[in-house]
Formats: structure tokens, C-alpha cells, sequence
């Protein structure tokens, strides 16, 4: 099934100096391939974009960290410290990003020899893509099974109705996604679905990545504006709400895409389940509380008061929506309360938010 | 204060054959005032919105109503039934519109006389302005005394910090809007205010039009994504949330903007009162359950795929969001069930929406 598609990360053998990656911005009007080949460009790939969503935040920033270790024994004047410091520091509220630095910084904490070193590094960049891709395939089969089981009219004639916020898909999450890979393996069980796309203000993940990445896969889809996600719900369009997650407390609060909460209350009010797909990277087992501990990053104001797509003449264009002198924020994320959450859907199975601790118990403090 | 600010509709004695619009589609970039002067380009001027919001829609379809009177006087083929028909059809979901129409019928229903059928039209259209204008004053002074009552920190040292979704301003409603009137009563009373703007997607009625009003006052805004709502009021940044309705039940049902919805469930989840400023020419008393008897509209999908702003060249161009095979859905409007409203702000006073009814007793069934 995915075959077919561009991986949002790739690497080979032959080119162990660089890792290739989509630029995510230019879609869906280009798929435009770029090699990273330092920790320089690793950190502007991850800040300004190219590359987004949590599980592929944290598999790009594990080859920072292998590029990282590799300039140090280069010589190249980099402190390891000081790189993996600025990789940290890239984007604050995916916690997949620390987990992966510290993955491959584990890999070489007693190894001194610095061939030993490179070659171990770039070794646990390596897994870190391939833990995802697993951790993707047994969510989505977790999550199928669980709603098989729970939908209770599975055959129907009609299609299973989704609705996605964002883009928690294989663009974000390697090969199956996060949140798209329950859909993925139902329509790949040969399930009729349908997936109700929010937009995603203001940078667009649904409209530009989630749609386009449906439409390579032939699996039907709507796009609506965020705002009509309520409407959808409570109008009874809307089966299921799956959605990825940045940041998961061990409570099972959920930090995601801007708007992720305003899309659980509409799902509480029209009695709709709602799901998260949280494969263990996006857990951060240190905190509890989502709301008070979670860092939400503020970005630039112009990514809201601009945007980008593509004129009549086929150019790519960016235009200002406001006039020039209004001022606008832009928060990146906001935090879903583990109570208005019906289960999380992890690599180890479907479980309640405050049953996350037991699907993990060697995270028990 | 709004002596500065362009009406959206204006019309003098020297020139009875036509009304003047701000054609809102080219704000904020440009202030483009149109003249309509036929049936023909008041429907045209609704269905695609250049005037856009329920009571200016109102006051529009009036003048519509006095162009059919004119235009069946002189013979010109077109029956009044006709016309009044196609003026109802231009928008589904407001209820000001068949009001207005309603309005100006009443006015010359037992008048023969031609001459005299085109005056008393023209009359009824003038005062349908006047109404709505009166309207909103009064929205604003209850409105303001019922904050300052309620709020009970009044004066503080921060500002009151007020949300609002969509437009429902001086450019919805001709002078003082409705949801804006208590915030611009504040503002005149010297009270700190400061109004976070939702976007409004897909047309952007809160980033274009509210904003550019409340730069034109003076008034201390943020622009923020409708994703972003849910985040600023969870973060206790929002004292008073206010919308319009395009049609309200005589049980304090509100269809609005679509998104209104979502915002009412955020404010409920943070104990946030949320407001809904209602004229009576809104209310729609023959209804009572909005979700199932209020017709949405659904509008050219091309709304949501593409969206129009100011390049950096300085043109005005449209822009495709999404690719090409992506299909899209619009709903145009939501409905706030009751239960979700903490007050409606009426001419006649501020009432739960349950009282409605106590408020305009000659509508009691």
C-alpha cells in the first residue's frame, strides 16, 4: 500500500553522509526531496518545518544527533553538548525529539573509539526509524481491532466515518502514520471509510498533507474548514475522531496541533469517541498535569496573518489575509485533558489515558 | 467614534434610484463602495457577499424589496412575487432576510397608487436601517451595564479581554454591530478593552473585516486562528466571549457563523460566559429546536480550497490551498444549542435564552 508514496525520511548505505527528506512545505503543489548533511541543516529542517509531526521530528533529530557526534570527531570546533543542546531547543513541545537525542546518545555513552562512536550513532538513527514504523503498524492494528470490536456494525454498508485534525499520517510518522494508521489498515481490511480532513489554521497540515496524502492512497476524503468540525459531530457524520499527539503525560493529557481540544469537546458533546494515537516515543512519563507543564510553542505571527498556495498561473505565492496593521499570535499546540479522551491508542494496544501506566509498567515510578 | 468609519450601506434623497455598499469582499485590502440599483444586483450583492451579516442583509433585501415595488411600477416585466422570491432565496440561513422583505410588503400591502407603493417602500427600506442602527445602540448599553454589573472587578487595571468569532461589527451592522456594541459601549465608556479575533475560516471574516474595524477604532486586538480559541480561553486570557446570530429560535437556539459552535463548548469547558447579541429582527419565533428546523447553508467549496490576500507585489490574488483532486465540504453556519448560552443581549435587554419570550411578550404563542 505505501509503496507507492514518498517516505518523509530516507537513507541509504551508499550516501551515509546525508539523510533526504521531504520539505513538507512545498506540498502538495511540489514533492520536493532535500538532503540534510549537518546538524546546521537538521536544526533549520526541523524549526522552520521542512520537516513536521512528532514521530518524524524525533527520527530527523536522531540524525542530527548522529551528525552531531559525527562533526565532533571531525574536529569540526562543535561541542557534542552544545549541538545536541540546539537540536533541543528546535521546537519545544514535541517530546519525541528529546527522546530520540537521548536514544542515540545512549547508544555511545561508554564507547570512546570515534569510528566506533559514528558508526554506532548513525546505527540508532537508523532504529528510531524503524521503531516508529513498528510502533505505526501495531497501532493501526490495535486500533482496527479495537474498533471492530467496539463499533459493533462492522459489516456496514456505509463507510466508517473519520474525522482527522492535522496531520499524524505518513508524512508525519514514516509509513502508516500515527492517527491515519487505524484508517490505513481498515481500508487496507477492505473496509469502506471516509475521512472528514480539518483544514488545520494556520499552517494548513489537513489541507496540504492529510488530503494529499489520501489522495495518493485513493481512500475518500473530505476536507472542511476547522470550524466545521462541530458541526459535522453533531450532525451524526462522524463516527470516530482519531488525532496524533505531540505530548503525552503520563496521566494521558495530550499536547497536539492547535485545535485538537476544541475538536474533544465537540466529540464529548455529540457522544462521539475520541481517540489518540500515542505510540510510547510521545509520552514524557515526568509530568503529569498537561495544562500547567506542557510548553506551548509560539511561532511567528506572520504564519497566521500569511499564506501560501498556488495562483491560477500555477505559481507558488504567499498573501497577506489582514490588513497591515493587525497583530496576531500564534500558539502551536494546545492541551487535551485525559478526561475528554475515550482511549490512547499505543504500539502495546488500546488503553483508558489512566490506563497508560499499566500498558507500560516499566515506566511506574 | 463611528462618524470616521464607512457605513456599509448608505443612500441619500438625491439619488432614490440606487443604494450604496461597501463591497466587503476587497477588505481589508481595499474600501470599495458599489451602488446597487436593481433586484438583479441586490440578489447578486447578497448570494456572493459583498454585504455579508444578517442585519445588513436585512437592511440590503429592503432596498431590494423597494427596487421590485419600483421595477413592477415601470412595467418592466418582472412581477413582484417573482422578485420578492428570488431575494428570499440569495441566503437559506439568516432569518433578517425574509424579515426585511416581510417588513416592506407589510407597508404597502393596501396601497394601490404606484407612486405611492414605491414611496412607502422606500420608506420601509430607510427604517429598516434605522431599526437595525437603534437596535445595536441599545445591544450596547444593555449589554455594557449588564458586564459591568456581572463582571464586578470593574474598574481594573488589565483590560476586559473579550473573544469574537466572525464579524458581527459596524460592517455586519451598520453602525455599532451587534456583537461589537458592548465592546465599543466599553471602549467609549473608557473602559481597557482588548479583543481576541478569531479568524473565521473560510472567509475570514474575523481576520479581514473585524480586525480592519477595530484597527479603524483604535481598538487593542490580537488576531489568532479558530483553532486557537479553545487555547486562549483554557489559559484564562478571555473574561467574555460575544457572537452575533444570523437566526436565533424563540427558545434561544442561535445559528451563526459556523465555528460558533466550538467556541460555545470552550467557553462552557473554562466557565467562560458566552454571549450572544441578538436583535429581534434575528429570531426566527415560528421555530424552536435549531438543530434539527434551522437550514444550513452550504456554500461553493472553492471557499475552503482557495483563499484570496494582497501579495507582496501588492496585488490581490487567489490562491489554491489544497491539490488539485481534493474535494472539499462548506457549511456556512453552525447552531449553538440553549444550553451552551449564558445570555442573549437584546434590544429590550440582556435575558437567559429561555426568557426570550418573557422579553418580546407579543411573540407568546
Amino acid at each position: 500500500m505505501s509503496n507507492s508514496v514518498a517516505r518523509p525520511i530516507s537513507f541509504s548505505a551508499e550516501r551515509p553522509e546525508e539523510v533526504q527528506v521531504i520539505d513538507q512545505r512545498a506540498l502538495p503543489h511540489e514533492l520536493k526531496l532535500v538532503p540534510l548533511r549537518s546538524v546546521r541543516d537538521v536544526e533549520t529542517a526541523i524549526r522552520d518545518m521542512w520537516v513536521r509531526g512528532a514521530p518524524l521530528i524525533g527520527a530527523v533529530a536522531g540524525f542530527g544527533a548522529y551528525f552531531a557526534v559525527r562533526e565532533q570527531a571531525q574536529d569540526s570546533g562543535n561541542s557534542l553538548d552544545e549541538s545536541i543542546a540546539r537540536l533541543r531547543e528546535t521546537r519545544p513541545t514535541a517530546v519525541n525529539l528529546s527522546w530520540a537525542l537521548e536514544y542515540v546518545l545512549s547508544r555511545i555513552s561508554d564507547v570512546v573509539d570515534s569510528g566506533e562512536r559514528i558508526e554506532k550513532a548513525r546505527a540508532a538513527a537508523e532504529e528510531i526509524v524503524e521503531i516508529e514504523i513498528d510502533s505505526c503498524r501495531s497501532i493501526g492494528d490495535f486500533g482496527l481491532a479495537y474498533l471492530q470490536a467496539e463499533h459493533g456494525l462492522y459489516p456496514r454498508s456505509e463507510p466508517w466515518n473519520f474525522l482527522t485534525h492535522c496531520n499524524a499520517g505518513a508524512l508525519a510518522c514514516i509509513e502508516y502514520g500515527t492517527a491515519t494508521a487505524p484508517i490505513y489498515a481498515a481500508h487496507a481490511a477492505g473496509i469502506p471509510v471516509h475521512v472528514w480532513v480539518d483544514e488545520t489554521r494556520p499552517r494548513n497540515q489537513g489541507a496540504r498533507l492529510t488530503a494529499w496524502e489520501l489522495v495518493q492512497r485513493g481512500i475518500p476524503h473530505t476536507l472542511i474548514s476547522d470550524n466545521a468540525a462541530g458541526h459535522v459531530m453533531q450532525r451524526g457524520l462522524v463516527d470516530f475522531v482519531i488525532v496524533g499527539t505531540d505530548r503525552t503525560t503520563a496521566s494521558g493529557d495530550v499536547a497536539n496541533k492547535i485545535g485538537t481540544y476544541q475538536k474533544a469537546l465537540a466529540a464529548r458533546d455529540s457522544d462521539i469517541p475520541f481517540f489518540v494515537a500515542a505510540p510510547s516515543s510521545s509520552v514524557d512519563w515526568s509530568i503529569e498535569d498537561g495544562v500547567r507543564e506542557i510548553p506551548i510553542e509560539e511561532r511567528n505571527s506572520d504564519e497566521v496573518r500569511k499564506i501560501r498556495g498556488r495562483t491560477e498561473g500555477g505559481e507558488i505565492a504567499e498573501v497577506l489575509l489582514t490588513c497591515a496593521e493587525t497583530s496576531a499570535k500564534n500558539f502551536a499546540f494546545d492541551v487535551t485533558p485525559a478526561r475528554l479522551i475515550t482511549a490512547l491508542m499505543t504500539e502495546r494496544g488500546v488503553c483508558s489515558p489512566e490506563g497508560l501506566r499499566s500498558l507500560f509498567p516499566e515506566h511506574v515510578a
